[in-house]
């Protein structure tokens, strides 16, 4: 199953929905499942489906399985129906050209970003990796107050003349955990994005000299997006991950092996520290994911796009100066 | 003002407010409110107290000064009655020992730690001070999800064997903001904390060989409070810093000459970023403020007690193994 945020235009003001996508438009799951249970003849079942599968996308993973399946009940009974509306007027599926598509997750609890993948480190490092990195995830933590959506220009910040883009996937949580044992990790991934973790290079150089962050360097843009595919619905190892810019292949390759898998960082950073509904955690850049390591960067009005397979294509367009 | 954060036990569960410190007690800013509101025979005095000062910190300081303004007319107010419930049964004023004590902020919307005191950075990096220290404020993002608040014990992660607390003032930011000229900045800055940052050294020592975070050494616990001093109420600058271990005093001094003001760190920050209120700003270790730089470790069982002048004690006491 593919989640989507989408916004639409209404007389009374911009809503945000959740969705699940099929084949040429999104199901809005709120609406659908309401009516599904309405014809049912379930009392209240407006205020039900809001309980049950909020149109927000934390709160809708805060409420976890019984969410899930109401997405899958909403999508089965708007497919089978001819009902275009549900009785409160709420519409039961929209045409992708009608929506603003969102970043899955507009607003992450938190999020964190690791660098898993050998090949990338070697390439960026330019010193010999050190043991900790195998020893253990290294990540730090970004803003989540910064993501960005498919689709959305990214202006560049004023103070960085230096484009790039990582072409990451990024693992969703979906149930709130503590010092979880790796064998039981995978359940708390509810599934799985694409992530531009766009990055000022010449700043994050300039301010890693003092040793903490980044900060300024990546904190403007993550683009997440565009859909969030649970984790039964794609084999992430084996997705395979390319990104363009302005239509030229510049990346390609799949996950493949990761130093430390999604269960051993998820295992690894609840420690001590609990895991929320709506984390986003960042795999950390694929080999030659990037302009850095390419030893070329896009340029000002260029459009990045990456691509995972099972999840789809997410393009920004930097803004021209 | 004083404003904190803090929790009842009622009959249909803990419930949390937002209050004034007075002289032995907390003013419950939205009761008090109310029934100032209700006094003047204002219709729907609650839902407008609810609306204007909600019992929420991040919700609070969204409302701005309108919300500022009501804590003021409610301390007021709630000093000048005889009333001691308002009209729906909410207390005007507890005792201290009547209530949970908690952060002022429990959940920053985010958590930013600077290092702005170069004594602090001279006696902990080891080496020479590199100069983009001294060009722009350095920082790394903590872990909002980890706040503990006063008199809270701080269970020790279990991957480390080296205990140390981090001596700081924080700033809460109380109004959204981006790019922000630095003449502007402390309009943004609603008030300050103590931050009592503490710090797996053994943990950081080892993860920052990756050259990214810090994490696992820092994000377990971030003790706020006990209060949240108004800007107009403190010379953040000329307050006394105290921290003691066990009643001892270990580090004493006042925040000082700041490489990088709490001005020009905001204004640093929101350079294509936006800040929103419930942000909160650590300033980064005074000098000699932690026992990485005394060559000394507070142990298992041990009370930690943050003095800032003005605001208050932050004690915590590391749980024993």
């Amino acid at each position: 199953m593919k989640l989507a945020s989408f916004a639409v235009e209404t007389p009374t003001g911009r809503q945000r929905r959740v969705g699940v996508k099929v084949d040429d438009g999104l199901v809005d799951v709120t609406s659908a499942y309401a009516a599904r249970l309405a014809a049912e003849g379930v009392a209240a079942a407006d205020e039900l489906a809001r309980a049950t599968a909020p149109p927000e996308m934390v709160a809708f993973l805060e409420r976890g399985d019984r969410a899930l399946e109401a997405a899958r009940e909403a999508r089965e009974y708007a497919l089978s129906t001819d009902e275009h509306h549900h009785a409160d007027g709420g519409r039961l599926v929209f045409a992708l050209d009608e929506v603003d598509l969102l970043s899955p997750v507009p607003r992450p609890t938190s999020l964190r970003d690791c660098m898993v993948f050998e090949e990338h480190v070697q390439n960026s490092l330019g010193e010999e990796i050190p043991d900790v990195w195998y020893e253990r995830p290294i990540y730090y933590k970004g803003n989540p107050g910064s993501v960005v959506g498919p689709g959305d220009e990214v202006a560049w910040p004023a103070y960085s003349e230096t484009v790039d883009y990582e072409l990451e996937v990024a693992a969703v949580v979906g149930k709130e955990g503590r010092d979880i044992p790796v064998e039981a990790a995978d359940e708390y991934i509810v599934g799985y994005t694409v992530f531009d973790d766009f990055s000022a290079r010449d700043t994050q150089m300039a301010e890693m000299q003092g040793r903490l962050g980044p900060a300024k360097g990546k904190d403007f843009a993550n683009a997440l997006g565009p859909y969030l595919t649970t984790a039964d619905a794609i084999d992430i190892g084996e997705a395979g991950m390319t990104a363009t810019v302005d239509g030229e292949v510049w990346s390609e390759g799949t996950p493949g092996h990761m130093e430390h898998s999604f269960a051993d960082i998820v295992a690894y950073i609840s420690q001590s520290e609990t895991l929320y509904p709506g984390d986003v955690i960042g795999s950390g850049t694929v080999g030659e994911g990037c302009g850095l390591e390419l030893g070329q960067f896009p340029e000002f009005g260029d459009t990045v796009a990456l691509t995972v397979e099972g999840i789809g294509t997410l393009e920004n367009r930097i803004a021209p100066r």
